[in-house]
């Protein structure tokens, strides 16, 4: 069984990594079946075997795969017989944009919104290397970093437009059927659910309904997951 | 021979529209001839049989296809045996989210920095209709729409950050070969050099590369086109 080193906040079960979730669903998409190791960011021992310090990493029989990118061309890679997290090297490409989007323009505009509450509820062994990490990353304080969070939410929803009418013509971003540009985005908001309270959409907002479908997909699998209810 | 209603600024052979770009590259990319008429914003009688008053508009036989989306997909549904602009439903709709992210973030910001020159060139009839519409649109004058060009610059090389992952990792945004999705973008550039000097691009940005290598396409289509050289 293909093993995953899943981040984990101060209790087990509390998985908010947004690269890790995006591998747990390529994971289910693929069928595949895995079981998950909490991992805290200062536990790079743990996974030194890697040659890298950051999870995602799985471990598949004898190989090892770090990088959620990478993974998920693993896996499309091993195991073609299966459901395809691309439908080719033109969605590939595509996929990666939605990637680099999501990176430097999405990711940031969440993280002002639930910085504060996810500080509070990592592990405590974690939090001085978090708050060193991103204070030196974001130029400031993490608390200068999270304020005006009303404000912050109406930039986030600001940075989702390209996203809407996509949505409206679309069960999915990938079109008909989720694909990993789908895992991609719902990956930044299951890192806020799992870690924040704070309501990120409005019931009327397409973001919204395409968020319901994805945490419905595989038995409700990212619902179930221990996090916060998501409004209705 | 399918017709293409393009957008003309005050000399004929200057065409300036970055959907009617879209729709160029997409006809050369499928290898079909095309003639094209130059039309004006306020020439909406000459279109008025497609039922709408915007280009782009081809006529293809007794076929009437108005809007650049709409356009692409009529072309890889009427054409299957000539190359595919999109790989499948995924990469369309991954398109799709190109496109909205090209109208909502690329659009203005190449808007801002070259919409004076854009102006002084089109056509005289044309322009009392472009101020009045474009005024309205963005709720201020046209000078201060695009006052500060040089902030405005940075602004655009900002936003295409996302991209430049992508054009390092691949020749095209669509992957190995070109697909609609850099239609899309493409436009967007070629709109800019058909109608301004100014310098959008440093030659050691990945993204100034990609644009070398469209200009290059189908014998330099698109470089031959009435403009501006671009600096290398």
């Amino acid at each position: 069984m293909i093993k995953l080193y899943d981040l984990a906040a101060a209790e087990d079960d509390r998985r908010f990594s947004p690269y890790c979730w995006r591998t747990k669903m390529a994971l289910r998409h693929k069928g595949l079946e895995f079981e998950t190791v909490p991992w805290r960011f200062t536990d790079k021992d743990m996974i030194a075997f890697s040659g890298q310090g950051l999870v995602p990493v799985i471990v598949d029989g004898k190989t090892v795969v770090h990088d959620s990118w990478r993974i998920a061309l693993y896996l499309d890679e091993a195991y073609p017989q299966r459901p395809a997290l691309f439908e080719g090297s033109q969605s590939r490409a595509l996929s990666d944009f939605v990637g680099q989007w999501a990176f430097r323009v999405l990711h940031p505009a969440v993280f002002r919104v639930v910085m504060l509450d996810l500080f509070s509820r990592i592990h405590e062994k974690d939090k001085p290397y978090f708050r060193e990490s991103r204070e030196k990353r974001f130029g400031m304080t993490l608390e200068e970093f999270a304020s005006d969070p009303k404000k912050r939410v109406g930039d986030l929803r600001g940075t989702l437009e390209p996203l809407r009418p996509v949505l409206v013509q679309n069960k999915f971003v990938s079109g008909p059927g989720p694909g990993y540009a789908d895992y991609i985005l719902f990956g930044a908001f299951q890192w806020a659910r799992v870690m924040s309270p704070i309501r990120l959409l409005e019931p009327d907002d397409p973001v919204f309904a395409w968020r319901e479908r994805m945490l419905d997909l595989w038995g409700s699998y990212a619902r179930e997951a221990k996090g916060f209810p998501v409004w209705a």
